[in-house]
This record gives structure tokens, sequence and C-alpha cells, in this order.
């Protein structure tokens, strides 16, 4: 991996980029007050866009002379880079579109600091007031913005899909581009970039010129799949749980490709949300889908969700296979029906409040190897609250597998222990085993060693 | 004053109408911790721009059945209003002008709220703390762009001046708006609406689209000078000190046309700042203009400044006498100056900060008989403090004479006794005497009741 | 008259510049063949803007020295100006507005010699062909804007007006520009530019972005009667005839305000045409307005044309005296009549096809001694046949005042001779009397010379 | 292939959509004066986007129910349909970038006809008459617009290419978008719609919104090569000749992919002009690039030209094989040169007027056995005439080929003979061979039967 080797100086340009004295500071200060180490970490992860490694302790060893300095002066903003990946240049020239994802690193990690984290107004303890920072956030990310329809369609899948894979979300996101519908992803290669790019070109063919590639993403993840140059709206939430509740509140219908312990993290959450039963009049379409060669797939995640969740679970989830066409018909007309309910009930198109999320959903789940072992898998409760604890399980794989604290986790105290229902373990295990064959658990690596353990013999 | 007979829904454009629930609530509640209060009383103000009146207690009270809320939902931000003033509306339809009106003051009222006031992050009894405040609101208001070269030419002058007065500032604005210059008033009539409408003109015949037409103001007295729906950008401030300081710190130039008390507060607020040492070699043109028969306005003017605060303060003073072209360049070429400096300092082009605003300056001063019985008009001070001293007399002027407040304590209290240095208090009523003569003080009142009285006889 | 010392260069903005060879060789060239010479009177004329001055003859005599050339090169056209008057230019650069202007002289040159008069396509003998050129032209000229609702109002009056009736023009436009409507009228001074000042600032409160001010002229008048900076649509028309057909093309209402010869002259055009039986039917809302002190010159007006032409002329005729937001409540409600109007016939908005203008009002009228002499102003035509011939006078009368072609006439032949019926004779010596007196004639003459000789006594 | 089978209405935007009576007539009139016929050929054909099919011919047959018609009213054109290719629609809706080319047909067919080809203007039998009617065209079309640098690259290359050169034309399409170049092609699919698509990818991340995709074609060839969507900038130029001047003096630099006939015919255009003695010393930057498997393709078009023209000819042209960047490089720094010649010598950015094109290169050639039989493919002239006649050689061939009114010929009158220099003859049969066995003579032809006959035996 070459480095930039001069010494760079960014311009940023728009709005934003009016720090004021003290914000300024807080981005170099290097103390624990300061900002600066988050900054670095989620600075080096957007400048290493198109770098295919989703190993983020990696990132962070492999650059230790990268430097990033913040100055207000004359016209405003300056940043000033040093030893930057050598990929986020053109010549000599940062690509704009990178410019854009470090004035929103700089953006989000300030309002979240200063603005929600310090400011008393949130009751970070509440589900109304995390609902509401939730909202904060996104405001000043400019994601929401009133007067458009209902268009916003969330694509989670994996990073690590095959190439087959990949150019059916590519097809899909042409197909909804086309719609004039927009793309949301959590950033990252494959299943997140694909969409995008087939949807540029729909756009592009429409002359739909206010096209939106929002991107979501958060510190811990960021590293491991960095934004694409293409996502023009890109906003770093603080930590994964309310990443997921940004995408639920933000987007009006989801698209899920084939993916890996992340994607299943997503799925759970979604469905720990759509089968609460507050929730039960709200529409929201969910569609999966993939090409005939993904069928395997999904056959054995619905599997793994009909026999821990029910029926009742499954029946929530469309499958299209192979069908780009009919997946974007899908959801052009569930977005429809979005539209329909939220002016019934007098609800913003932009936010979808009325949707009920648990606080247990909401609080940050911290994958140590204590939390994983008090984890209830057990079918003694409501199908969306097991939904809710299975879906920690494979958040806390997603930390061991590419999130600097997590590997951190794993490397100190070995594989997190899994346990639980002893049926669920075995169907668990191998739905975990089935994801290693496929090669969807990290990239690259032709010997995927787990970070985890299932425990399936309960007398052990 | 007819009023609009219907009820009207307003939709606000713009990405600043996004509101959360809780802010909402917060605009409708009318309790002490709510804002409808403040909230009716600011867009009351605004939908009675045009109506030249300046008694801000009138207002108020001659629309006991104006009504104004909002709502969350759809497309964005709603908001309804009964009983308006009818000079708001355009047969149906409000102004659109007074439609971004209101929606500044929603959101300024909100943030000066919720991110200053109730955020721990500002300290309001330090100077930097409220210097970060001002930058703060500013920033909210997008009154500060990047990538601009400092143009903002701050205009003040009297709400109430004569007919060659006002004609006189509409020739500025148009010669400062043919140099694509941008206009920033008080708002209000008279002084601070002429160069706009000047400026207008020029701008057309330049070509130049993205004009700025800023108003400042504070809830005190937005309702004695509503803004003027040329004003394509509002701010309120939350009192007269930010708004003043707020004028120091965005503005590149200053002219000032004839006025009375509140431009006499103007005046010597800028001599405090100017004349402090350490702002010594800041540049900042400041031109004082009118036409040929407010010759003797000036001079009365500049006599009492002479007087009180010596050569050094008159020489900071350019005077320029029916030149509305030399005018014009005077900025031109000020502004220049400006840019060079901050440049050579790495200063922002969009806000002052190297400008020291001492914080008795910034402290909130409430005109109360207390108050100013207790001001010291001695001497044995330094200039710029004496000056400070000296505008807080002319600023509880202003506060007896239209504010809301103010009017109240003169009604229960009698008028506020002004006393100090025998000769400093002469020279002050000869110049409010003027002021009252050339009907200066108070809109269309022939026959003004002075709101103080200049104790001259120390004896009494 | 200062003249800008410097040879300036201006490149002009828009995709209008873009010239070919050719074409940069015809405006170079001196010849009878070529442009130059007409490009050079055309060009002093827009960049003396601002002078008061209606002599056409005495500008050119004026600036002997003054150059003008174009190159084609690098970026595209390049203009380059010696001795221009001083007046176009701010400090060292030329008014944008200005700029624009002298682009769409070139423009309009060009399309005119080659496009129109060279393209055998256009039968300019023919009514459809000259029509179908006056199309042809506007279109060129951007006059013509789909998907734009009927808001041209047409602005006529004279350049020489007093004080009060030019107030009351800008008030005019002030309350046309707040109901979002358009101006276009001749260009000049007075009652052509008051409109166009007012609705700057109506627009602007209405954040109206897109406002058309719209100027059409021909090469005859516009030296007497140069563009002012605020016109952003200049067209310039081959002959007064098409300028006069382009305006009722055009335009969706029109207002007329006090005048001299060219205001009776377009007055008379007015109604020739909507008095002629094809058009009977058509909408076209006419307003006569202007303040109190104008009250004697409508009466006046508005006698000649009921003797003349009768009731059924004057019926046409709406007369609103100080009425400036009921002139523009009129204006607005007129144009819904006619967008249904266009709307139920399938005519376009942008362009009146419907309306039938003789061939006798479209063909070019010299006003030579001559052709006056054979004028048939008698009654036993056809009143709108009667209004055409007496339309020919007043084009003849403003020829004499103030077009260089006229003007040379004048100083070799003698005043014209106008004869025809003994009473209508009278009438007219009466108005053209009182026009004299009220010094509606020609700017700043305190003694004016008539150019014109009525010959009232038959028997001589 | 189905139809839409309701009838449509189009409206389009812009302002070109204004027409005159006349022309909407002329678009509707059905005789041989009309353009009806013509209009309806190239609609059909933009309608067909993305069908592939390069037989002209069998279009026309498959819709003998497809109607257009334009009418004009209300707010503008308006385009009634019946009958229209089902792909051209999205569920009810017209893809909009086809509504623009639906309108860009219109606007050049009338403006061919009504200021070109009737105008006495231009003389087309004379080379500068019809460099100037290129010039009016492209004007007219707005494809030559001021104030930007050199930056448009013409790629040319076949639309029968193998789907790893398609993948590599994208590649360098992106690598292109990323230095914010243009893209100019000759429209249809393969070579001349992977390098939009990539390019797209690349303006995105640079957030470059003006970016240029110009589409050249003309009436004969847009049948076989509809074009894509993508496209922005359409413009049918009349005769393949008109089309590629039109490239040589519009584009800054080329990149010429793999292709068959038609590709063969640009190359030896090319050379025609750039070996021209005259045009010497005119920068032209001119890449031939493919992925690995098209270097033997690339040694077979090279030998041939060496082998004909000399090393010199093959001189001109740089070959990289497998350098998507290095392609990209070489057209951003040889695009410099352009920049700094054009600069120097005072020419145009956006036309190549300096170029000098041959009346031989001028003038439509009509492929007819007669006209092939008279071609001289001899050696005893200059390089540059021997490349003129080849290239009709290659010109007919497509016309054979691909084109309605070539196809006619071959089915009524056999394969085109081709003769002259015996070893160029065999040369010429050697490589028409190779395109015919890698299928690059027409699309999903698995059985080419040739539309000539290469006369290698001199003694038949």
């Amino acid at each position: 991996m070459t480095e930039h080797p001069n010494r760079t100086t960014i311009r940023p340009s728009g709005s934003l980029q009016i720090l004021s004295y003290k914000e300024a500071t807080q981005l170099c200060d290097q103390t624990q007050e300061g900002l600066n180490d988050l900054f670095r970490q989620c600075a080096l992860a957007v400048l290493n866009t198109g770098l295919v490694d989703d190993n983020g302790l990696a990132l962070i060893e492999a650059h230790p002379d990268f430097q990033i300095r913040v100055q207000v002066k004359g016209r405003g903003l300056q940043i000033e880079i040093e030893n930057a990946p050598n990929n986020a240049f053109l010549e000599d020239d940062m690509i704009v579109g990178l410019q854009e994802h470090l004035s929103a690193v700089i953006r989000d990690l300030i309002y979240a600091k200063n603005e929600i984290v310090d400011n008393g107004e949130f009751d970070l303890e509440d589900t109304f007031g995390i609902t509401n920072a939730v909202f904060h956030l996104a405001r000043n990310a400019e994601l929401m913005q009133p007067n458009r329809e209902p268009n916003v369609v969330i694509c989670w899948g994996g990073h690590s899909i095959s190439r087959v894979e990949y150019k059916y979300t590519k097809q899909v996101g042409y197909h909804l581009g086309l719609r004039q519908l927009d793309i949301c992803t959590g950033c990252g290669p494959g299943a997140m970039k694909g969409p995008m790019k087939g949807a540029v070109v729909g756009h592009g063919k429409q002359r739909y010129q206010d096209g939106r590639f929002i991107g979501l993403t958060e510190p811990g993840i960021i590293a491991a799949e960095a934004p694409n140059a293409i996502v023009n709206q890109l906003a770093i939430l603080p930590d994964i749980e309310k990443r997921l509740e940004a995408f639920l509140r933000l987007g009006h219908g989801i698209i899920i490709f084939p993916g890996g312990a992340g994607t299943m993290e997503e799925i759970l959450y979604l469905l720990s949300v759509i089968m609460h039963p507050q929730n039960n009049n709200i529409p929201f379409p969910v569609v999966l889908t993939g090409p005939e060669c993904s069928r395997a797939y999904f056959d054995a995640v619905l599997e793994f969700i009909e026999f821990t969740l029910g029926r009742k679970a499954s029946d929530k989830l469309t499958v299209l296979i192979d069908e780009p066409i009919e997946t974007a018909l899908f959801l052009k007309k569930g977005l429809g029906h979005v539209k329909a309910y939220r002016e019934a009930t007098s609800d913003a198109y932009y936010f979808n409040w009325n949707l009920h999320i648990p606080f247990e959903l909401q609080k940050p789940f911290e994958p140590t190897h204590d939390n994983i072992a008090q984890l209830r898998i057990h079918r003694d409760q409501p199908e969306h609250q097991l939904a809710s604890q299975l879906r920690q399980v494979f958040s806390a794989i997603v930390a061991g597998n590419v999130k600097r604290e997590g590997m951190a986790q794993i490397e100190a105290h070995g594989p997190f222990q899994i346990q639980g229902d002893p049926e669920i373990m075995r169907r668990m295990d191998k739905l975990l085993r089935a994801f290693v064959e496929q090669r969807r658990m990290k990239l690259g690596t032709e010997n995927y060693v787990p970070c985890y353990h299932i425990v399936t013999d309960m007398s052990a």
C-alpha cells in the first residue's frame, strides 16, 4: 500500500465547514477529552476507500505516520493531511467525493460530542431520548429532506459476496435508479456498493440529478467498510444501535442481499422491530433477493428464522430469486403504501416516528465475553425478544471478525462462547458453517478462524 | 388595522423546517417553560411588516386573537395561523419573504433555548463563552458563508428619518449594490430599509443573484422594527448585546446614517470596541453619511462625541455629506484592507474572531431604574469605558421608547433618572433635545414625551 | 460626457456567444454588406444607458472615436471596445447587465440578417411570412419560454414624464412584481423604466428569482431610448412594425401610462388590431393608468379617440386613475382569462398566434414626406383602418422627433405636412399642442419646435 | 418485441421545444416535401434503445403501426406517439433521457432542412460552406459551450464487441470520468456505450454534475445504433461525412477501441485528415486501446495500415494494451497540449477551425455499385488520399451491413465489387476475414454473409 508522499491541504466546500475555534481545537486535541484519535481513525478509513480489506485493526497499524489537523482561516476550514493512503488521490488532487466524506466525519464527530453527549438535553438512558438523539444526528447530517416523497430504499447485504451476486446487486440498483428511488446502505464494498453503482446509471438515464446515496456507518465499522465515493450523504452515527435505528427511521423499504454475520444481525434486528406487537400495522416493505446461485443461502437463512422465530417471522420476509425488475417494482409499490400510511397518520415522510423500537434494541451492546455469557437464547420469551437476543450474538461475531475493539477482545480472551437452547445452538452452528463455507465471513480468507465457539454440547 | 379573516396554513420550504416532536411541542407550549409566548410575539412582529408603528407594546395588545401553532406531518412542518395582520398577505397567499421570516423565528428561538441556554457547553458568564454562543447562533442561522470575500456592509441609522434622508439611503444602497456588496441592518423601516431597496436594483443590474440582505434583530425590538420582506437572511439573537456583537463580528464595514437614540447606542458601542487598546490595529471602515440636510445632525453627534470621548474618538469616524458614490467607494476600498488583514492574520472572512469585545459590553444590560442609577458617567476612566457607560444610557432610552419591557418600566416608575458628570449631562441633554426637535425619537409623534430625565442640576 | 479612457475587452457569458468566423467577419465588416455600422450604432446606444438624451443623431456624432470589434478565440467570443461612454463602467468593469445587452445586439443583428432577410424561407411580403419572422426572431432571442403561465405585462408610456408620474409607474410595477408578473417595455427611461424598478423590489419580496424584464427595441429608436440595465431580456427587432407585433404576440396584457407621440402611436396600433372584426373574441386586458395629476392627459387622449374612432374604441380602454393596486389586480385577473382562452383554443401561452394583424400594420412604414402625403385620414373607412392611418401619423412624428433618419428628413425638407378630414385635423392639433405644453414630446426641451405641420386650413 | 399499448403524449422540457406552426406542419407532413418519414424513422430508432439489433431495415418493418405527431399548444410542444416500442417506457412513463432524444431529433431535422439546406446562405458544394454548416448544426444542438476547457474525448469502436472488451471500455470510461473528461461517441451499444457507463460513475465520485455524454449520429445509422439513454447531448447530423467532420472539430482527443468495418472507416478518415500536410502541427491525441485479448485485433489493423499507408501513418497511432489508467492519463496530457495550441493560435476551444478537411472527405459518398467501381485504390497518390479512398470502401461495407439504403442496394444488385491494387486487395481481404471470424461485422450473426466481394484475382 503506497502512501501519498506530499502533505496535502483540503479546503472543504459547503456550509458545514465553518468551525468555531473550540471545535477546531477539539479535533486536534490528542488527549482523552479531545477528538483527534477518533477523527484520525475515521479519516483514515474514509481515505482508504476502494482498498478491499476488512481488518479494522490492521488499517490503523499500517499507517502509523498518518496525521490529520484542521485549521480555521480566511475563506474557511482547512484540513491538513500527511501520509494519506495514495488511492484517495487522483494524481495530486483528492477525489471530491472523499473530501466530502472527510467533512462529514468532522461534522458528525463534533455534533455527537458537543450537541448530543455533552448536552444535558438528551437522556440517553431513555427510549425517547435516544430516538430524539438519532433524529438530531440525522438532521444535522442533512439526511432528512422535507418535500420529498418516500423513496429511500435500504440495501443490506454482505461486503464479501461473489462476483455473480455483486453484478446482481448492480442490476437491482439500476432498476431502482430508473424508478428514481434513492439508495441507503451501510457503506463498504459488495452488496453495499453494487446497488449504488447501478442506481447512478439509472438516475442518469432519467436525468434525476438529486439522487441520494446515503451511507450510514459508525466508528467501529468504518475502518472495515470504508464508504465508497459514490456515497453523497455520509453519516457517522455514534454506535451500531443508533445506526440500526437510523436505518429503520430514515428508510422506507428494505432489500436484503446475501451476506454474512452482519447481514444476519440486521435481519434479526429488523424482525425484532417489525414483529413487535406495537408495530403491527406499520407498512414496511422487505425483500430478500439474489441471483439464482444464492438460492441455497436464502433457504438456509429462512430455515433458521422459521425454526427459531416461527412462520410469523418468515412471513414478514418476501423472497424474490433472480428478479431484479420485480424487486424494484415491489419496493416502488410498497413505498406507495408507506406514503399513504404516513399521510393517514400525519407522520413525517422523512422520519418514521411511529415505529416502536424497544429500549433493549437501542441500548449499546458491548460485545464482551461477560455480556455474551449473559444472553438468554431460549424459547420462553416472545419471538421479538428472542430475535433481539439472537441479533446480539451476530453483533458479537461481526465485532470479533472485523472491528478493532472486538478483535482485541478475541486476542486477549479467546473465542466468544455462545450458549443457549441446544437445538437453536445446533441450527446456529449449521448456519454459521454454511457462511464460512460460502466465504461470507471475511474478505479473502481462505482459512477463516472463527472468533466464536457455539456451545452445542450442553453437558460440557 | 384589518386582519386576515381565514385561518392560514403555511408550509415552509428549506431544510431547517424539520422539527422534532419535542421542538414542535416547545413552540406550542404556553407555559413559562415553553416558547409559545415569545414565538407568538415575534411571529406577530414579522407579519406586521410594512405597517409603520414602533410601539412594541401596542402591537401585541392590538391582536389579542392572533394565534400560531406548528405541526410536524407528511412532507414537513406546517404552521397554522389565525387572525394574522392582513398586510402579510397578497390576496390569499402569505408573501414568500415573510414565510421565510417565520421559519427563521422558529429556527432561532428553538436553537437559542435548546442548544445555547440549556446546553451546558456554553458558559454565558464568560467572554469567550458568549462569543462562542454568538458564533453558534450565527452559524445555525446560516449567516456565515465560506468562500465569500468580505462584502458585508452594516447600515445603521434611524427608523424615523425624513423623506430626503430615506431617499439618500436608497442611493447609497444602490451604489453599494452595483459593487456587489451585501447589506446588513437591524431590520425595520427608514435607514434600515432604504439601503436594501437600493441595493436590490444595483444587484439586479449586475446580475448578482446571491445578494444577501441580512437582518439582525432581537425579541425586544422586533415588534417595533419588523423586518422588511427584502431581508433574505433574518436572525433573531437572544438579546441586544449579542445582536450588537453579531453586527461587529459578521460585518466588514459600517455605514451610519442619521438616526436617534438607537443609532447613538450603536455608535457608542462601536467606539467602545474600536477604541479598546487591543483592537488598535484591526481595520474596520466606518462612515457617517447623509444628505446635505443632515449636516446639522452629524455636527451635533460629532460635537458630543468629541467632547465626551475626545479627538481620538471622532478621528475614528469619517463623515461624508451628500456623497453616495464616495461612500460606496470608501467601503469597497476599506473591505479590501479587511480582507488583506484577515489573510495576513489567518483569520476567517466570515467572523471577526480577532476583535476584542470586553465582557462589560457583552453582558446583557437590563434597563431598570436601579441599573440606570448605578451607571458611572464620569471622566475618570478610559475613553472606551466611558463610551460603554454612555451606550447603556442610550440603550435605556430606546427601551423606554419602543420596547415592551422598557415601556412597562416607565409606566410603573416614571422616567429613567440619568445622572453623572454635570457637563456631560448638559451636553447629553442638548443632544437629546435636538433629536426630539428633529423627530428622530419615535415615529409620527408630534409631541414626544421623554422616557428619561437628564439630571443636569446636581444640587437637586 | 466623459469617455472611458482604456480599450476594454469583454468576454460575454452564455451560449449565444459562439460565433462562426463568417459572423464575426460580418460584424467587423464596415462596407454596406457588413453589419459594423449598425452594430456600432446599437452598441453605442446600449452603452449610453442612463444618460438621458433622446436625440439619436447627436449620440453618434458625439462619439466619433467609439469603435467596437469582435473576435472569436479560446474560450469564446471577445468584444473589443474603444472610447466607450464612461457611464457603462463601474470603476474598470463594464456593468454586467450592459455586457448582456451587447451580446443581445450581436445575436439579433446577425440573426435578422442571415436567418431572416437572407434566408429565402421567409416571405416578407406576406402576412404569415412576417409573423413567422417575428416568431423566429423572438425564439432566437429566447423570449418565449415554454411551461410558463401567461404573465407578461406590456408597459407603454412616455420616456419624458413628470416626477410624480414616474413614481407612480414604480408603484404599479411594485404591485405587479408582488404578483409575480413580468414586465415588458420598449426600453428607455420614464414609463419604461419605472415599472421595472418597482417590480424588482416586488419580485425580491416574493423570492421570485426568474423574473423577466423584457425590452423590445429596434435600431431606429435604441439610440434615443437606451435599454436600462434592469432589462434582462433585450431584443432588437428589425423595424418598428415588427417590434409592435412582437409586443402584441408576446405580451398577455397591456398597461398604458401617460406619454407623448410614441405612446399615441402604440395606442392607435393596439386599437387597430383589437378593433379588427377577426379579433373580436380574443381577450386582451388593457388599462390606462396614471396618478391624479395625469387625469387631464387621459381625458384628452380618450376624447380624441372617441371622436375619431367612436365609443367602440374607447370602450376597449379601461382607465384607472391613481389606483396602483387595482391596476395590478385588473391585470392579474385579465391574464387568467387569457390563459383560459389559450387553453380552450389550444393556442400557445408564449405566442398569440390567433391574433390577426393586418398586413397594412405589418409592412414597414417609411416616414418620408411623400408617404405622409398619401395617408388617408378620412371617416369613409372602417374604424380599425382609420386607426391604422392615424398610427402612421404619430409614427412619423416620433421619427421626426428622435430618430436619426427622421431627423435627417426634417432637416432636409422641413416639417411633415399632415392633412385629412378637417375636424380630425383640428382635434389632432389640439391633442398635440397639449402634449407640447405638458412637455411630453421630447426630453428637456423648453422650446419644442414641432417636426410636423397639421394642415387644419384645407383651403390653404 | 412488445409495443406499448397506449397512445402516449410527451411534453418535452427545455427551450428548444418552441415550434412555429410551419415547423410543426413540416414534421407531420408525409409528402416528399415534409419531414414525417424521416422523423418517424429517427424517432423509432431513438425509442428502440437498448434492444440490440443492428438491422436498420428490419426495425422499420417491424413497427408498421408506429405513428408520431407533434402539436403546438398551451405550454408548448406536444408529441403524440402510437405503438411505440415498449422498452422506451418504464411502467407508463417514457424514460426522460429518451424524451430528450426525441426533442433532439425534432430540433435537428427541422434545423437541417430549414436553416441549412433551404437557406441559400450555405454553399454545400464548397469546403468552407460545409464546415460552416457543421458549425451551425453543432451550435444549434448546443454542442459547443464557451468557457469550458478542452475535455471532449471521442470514443470510437465497434458496437459488436466481446464481453471482456466491453468491460474494458467501461474501465477506461471510469478513469476518464474521474479526470472530469467528457465522452463523445457515435451512439449505439458496445464500445460507444461502455465508456459512458464508466464515466457516469467517475463523474459521480468527483461530484462533476455537468458531465457531457455527446452522441453524434445520422439518419442512416441511427436505426442500427440507437443512442443509449445516458447520452445527454444528442445530435443528428445530415450525413455520415458531416458526422465525421463534427467528431474531429468538436472532439479534443480520440480513443479507438476494437471494432469492425465502421471503426476502420473512422480510423481511415482520421488518418486521411491528420496525415494531410496542412494539419502537420495540429496536436490531436489518438490512442488505440483494448484488453489483452484484443491484441491480435490491433496487430491486424496496424499491419494493414502500415502496409497501405506506411510507417508515417502507424506512427500517428499510439497503442496501449490493457492500460486503462495510462490511456486516461495520455488523453488528459494530450488535451493539455490541445489547449496550449488553441491558446497560442487564438483558436476556439469548442471548434477546431484550424483543422483542414479536404472537400473529398466532406462530400457525401453514396455507396452505390457504380461509385464503388470508381474508387482509386492504388499507390500512385499521396497517403492521405489513399486513406480517403480506403475509408470509402469501409463506408460502403457499413452501409451494406446495417444501413437501410445500403441493404436495399445489396438486395437489388448483389455484393459490392471492391477492386484495386492486388496486394492491397489481398491484405484487405485478410483483414475483413479476421473481422468476420472475430464476429465484429454484425451483431449476433453466426453466419455472416458478406455484402462485398474483394476482387483479389485481377485476371478475372
